[in-house]
């Protein structure tokens, strides 16, 4: 991963995938660990991503004041815009002319598993082709789902949202009884609708139950467990992720789209989960089919509030996607050729991370999960979870009581 | 209104109808209020509104501590529980078979339009049972719908979570384009929908269309204004009020719900529109068959996470939300025996507002609107309105763009 020398050139940084609360901390820490180095000349911005490298569209970075940039920093979503497109060897070639008529020599491309994977097709081709560069992802993903990471950024603030809708929905839900399922993030890893507990206070608080990626769905079991809690405490919250699957893996959500015929998928071959109430809207049908029909069940998805909302961020996940960007830019000045940057946790108490210099292979297109010891009777999270969660989220509202 | 003198009893306070981020405070402001006043023995707080009254299940509240109060009125939801029955003469017998047992002479009820004609009936059955009775409403909707406010406690909160999404969500549209569809609560009024324009900062900031149900809906006029935003800069954001109707008046949420054989009403007749994505679902389709299958489309539907999300409160709805209920003990304990407040304002600059006492029959089971005049194009709100609403909501988070 190592070279002896940083060449001379510009760079380019690019936002990729769904973009968060704090992906923008990770751009200005780029710009801020690039500025003032002698090799590097022009900082680029990509206008989405790779799809703006191949088009050469193109935003100076280098000049824009402090001022600007810590504003840019605390606004949500990608300030770049961002693509899902996954380059091939023909992609390659087109982001090479582009590097090569702009002397680009360091890339830093921010995002998820599908963006490191980007990152490393990038990197090899440019081995293959002989051109100098420095390739570094830095991580970023609401999901939480990179391999080697203790959690990645734009996770913390995206758990503090579910966590603070979960604190209020359960409030809700205790002041009119009833059923309420509420559908949240997450494709493989059950991480963001786990953080749904961070904010249970009293003995009776929701999430009652717990659905994750991690535990294969059934949707008789689903019935029973939501008529034991129903039974005992007259309402139940419910929190699903929106990945749930069969035992064969097929997403419920892939299986009520198939249904319309109505399956997108993106340029990594993923179906399309969110930015539909189908998945809620079945659950609370076969709610209402097991209990009866004046049963109050009400389903919401919190869809793509959870990733951007303004004003909902954990400020330790600012402060580490900062960091993380920052790191990338001193690495791929200080010779390091390629690679990515991984959160790890060094101690709980005081709450401390260190960012550790990872090969771009080892993070690229792997996907981490659930830790099985969080994860209760298959449908709930055990109180364990806030050790891990809670410095990452921070502090959250306090909320009272007047009746426990 | 007037009587000269105040008769000695025990209070009960009530809170009624879909909770809000501040529906505590008002309940905090009855009590602190109340606390003190000779003439008043007991402050006992319903459990579950008039559900509980008949069920003599009542909360004490006089011997709170001052640093509990303030805690359960930064809480979010209905603290004593809430209800949507609609008392009847029978159920009304009832209730003043509890009340004369616990000695009740006050009686608060915080809510909406169909709470305050609950209060309406309540009163005026005391009265044709010559049971004196102090009987007030406090004011609370996230709807903003009550006649003779300005605003109502509740909705500023609501219209900062929703301000606070669209922010976030344009970025988001902004970052990977596309048409993006909200759907808001609000089922007469769109108060609510129309706060969705309250951080639009850039000229190409969304939402660029905005529904709400002052306008009659056409889904033909609806996918030719999405042609046109779409076509002219290649993404589409949507405020949709989940009360939009035909030209008929029948919501476009029943009509989704009679083809399910699925509608839900509660006691005061009203169908349920929340608590499912069938409506986002259904414009999203619309889009599709209008500009074609591949077109990246998604709704979100916003649902219950708007009134009473943990940590998105506005200072003054807050303050107000305590001064509204403080201001009807004021008034109970000196003499008046019937009426509502209403949040007057007197001037923008500075931004000032006065409690005024009205009568119940003035306000009980009537709707106030949306303005005509901040309708612009029968799909949009002009900017003017932010000139209403920014003091109300309070400051928002700033946004920064690269490339505006």
């Amino acid at each position: 991963m190592a070279s002896n020398q940083s060449p001379r050139g510009n760079a380019v940084i690019g936002q990729s995938g769904g973009p968060t609360a704090v992906i923008n901390q990770s751009l200005v820490g780029v710009v801020e660990g690039l500025r003032g180095k002698p090799m590097v000349e022009k900082i680029l911005g990509a206008h989405h991503a790779v799809a703006g490298i191949v088009k050469n569209d193109f935003i100076e970075l280098q000049d824009l004041s402090q001022d600007k940039l810590d504003r840019v920093a605390k606004t949500p979503s990608a300030a770049l815009g961002s693509s899902r497109d996954k380059p091939d060897a023909d992609y390659c070639k087109k982001i090479f002319d582009a590097f090569e008529k702009n002397n680009v020599r360091y890339f830093f491309y921010i995002g998820g598993n599908d963006s490191s994977d980007t990152c490393r097709i990038v990197q090899e081709q440019a081995a293959a082709n002989n051109y100098e560069l420095h390739a570094f992802h830095v991580p970023k993903t609401i999901d939480n789902d990179l391999v080697l990471n203790d959690h990645t950024p734009g996770f913390g603030s995206a758990a503090k949202f579910v966590a603070q809708a979960f604190m209020g929905d359960n409030l809700d839900n205790k002041a009119l009884p009833g059923i309420k399922i509420d559908v949240v993030m997450g494709r493989h890893a059950g991480f963001l609708t786990a953080a749904s507990m961070l904010g249970r206070k009293y003995e009776d608080d929701g999430p009652h139950l717990v659905y994750v990626p991690e535990v294969p769905f059934s949707i008789e079991q689903f019935q029973k467990d939501v008529e034991a809690t129903y039974k005992r405490l007259s309402r139940c919250l419910i929190a699903v992720s929106e990945g749930i699957h069969d035992e064969h893996g097929t997403p419920i959500a892939v299986k009520l789209a198939e249904k319309d015929g109505n399956v997108e998928r993106d340029a990594h071959g993923n179906p399309q989960l969110s930015g539909t109430g189908a998945l809620g809207d079945y659950l609370s049908k076969a709610v209402k089919e097991h209990l009866g029909p004046k049963t109050r069940v009400r389903a919401d998805t919190f869809g793509y509030l959870q990733r951007c909302f303004a004003g909902c961020v954990s400020p330790t996940d600012a402060a580490e996607a900062r960091a993380a960007g920052r790191c990338a830019a001193e690495l791929a000045t200080s010779g390091e050729t390629s690679g990515s940057i991984a959160i790890q946790r060094v101690s709980d108490s005081p709450y401390k991370v260190e960012y550790k210099h990872i090969k771009l292979t080892d993070v690229a297109a792997k996907t981490q999960v659930l830790d099985k010891k969080y994860i209760v009777n298959d449908n709930n999270i055990s109180d364990e979870f806030k050790k891990y969660l809670g410095p990452i989220v921070g502090e959250l509202p306090d909320v009272e009581s007047l009746t426990n």
